[in-house]
């Protein structure tokens, strides 16, 4: 059988990522989401296993030592980490998993599993990813700037990744998500045991 | 604007790569076929322009002098060969083209277009080739022999492709060529240039 697709979708925020999966999830629920750690407090509504593992600081530094994490980072003082077991286990059972994720996740994920399919969601132009960000609240003029100039930063990484979609249409995005994992699926590179194994069967017609 | 893709299809002799070809096509008009010449006489119902463009040895080989082809290829005593200029002119005005032809001529465009798209049709079991190949008219038992064996030792150049589809059913087929050419026209290294382009719309903001 073959491992399922390790799929990572990431971006600078207000592209729309979380939309996106978001949309291919429910079309397709053959795909799994991976669910991260944390160390925060669930907040109201948020369900173990299913918004998050929520786990102590203790566990998760344990976890740490054992590289037991694809990736993790700290943020205002609480841990975030995907948890490498879970993602393991789904690819090895043929079954192919959505991470979203922040640029730097998603290239650290990239350092310990090359053979994953990074796509990078892009915002349709920079008026369209003001906007956006503008949308999300309260936000002072300074922040927004601030923001925006780390937004336009994080679009340099782009190169890192094997595809990009601009998320013009959500739709359209999805398509096209959509189609990269069917494609994926027929690359040379990811099938070369499987036609070793069709070859035998030539041979012993 | 972006270029076109070069699509080359390709596969052993009863994989089904002309029936594929023709489907895409149908659904797809936007999308072109490569046009061969060949210095053979036309058959009866082939049209110039159409099936071939038929021309003499003498401005054959005066093309294969000036490097006016992509590939070509000596069949009994007849040149076959895919004209460069033709496939260029389509592929700058930002068209896709469709290549259908065999390995040795795949393998020959891709040395001088290695950007092409290479997509290997399998066929679904050696079961189904012999039936196929069978299917196609009277052969004898050892020209059929050979035909199969010669299949056989086709498929060891998969490795040399990007994709390999299994031909079991047609439409399903079909679709996954399809989000080929969509997933293709995502990846990062075909569309560098232009987020370079949209960076320094962003800094001009």
């Amino acid at each position: 059988m073959n491992k399922g697709l390790l799929i990572v979708i990431s971006g600078p925020s207000g592209a729309g990522k979380g939309t996106i999966c978001k949309a291919l999830l429910e079309k397709h629920p053959e795909i799994k989401l991976s669910v991260s750690c944390t160390t925060r407090s669930p907040r109201q509504n948020e369900v173990e296993g299913i918004n998050y593992y929520f786990i102590t600081k203790e566990k998760f530094k344990e976890m740490i030592e054992n590289d037991e994490f694809l990736e993790y980072a700290e943020v205002y003082d609480n841990y975030y980490g995907t948890p490498k077991a879970n993602v393991e286990r789904i690819l090895n059972e043929g079954n192919d998993i959505i991470l979203e994720i922040d640029i730097q996740g998603a290239l650290k994920v990239k350092e310990k599993y090359p053979e994953g399919v990074f796509v990078f969601i892009m915002p349709p132009s920079m008026e369209e990813l003001k906007n956006r960000i503008k949308k999300r609240g309260s936000e002072t003029e300074e922040s927004l700037i601030k923001r925006f100039k780390a937004a336009f930063q994080e679009i340099n990484y782009v190169a890192n990744y094997n595809y990009v979609i601009v998320n013009d249409v959500v739709e359209e995005a999805v398509k096209r998500l959509e189609a990269i994992i069917v494609a994926e699926k027929c690359r040379v590179d990811r099938l070369k045991g499987n036609y070793i194994f069709l070859q035998e069967g030539f041979l012993n017609d």
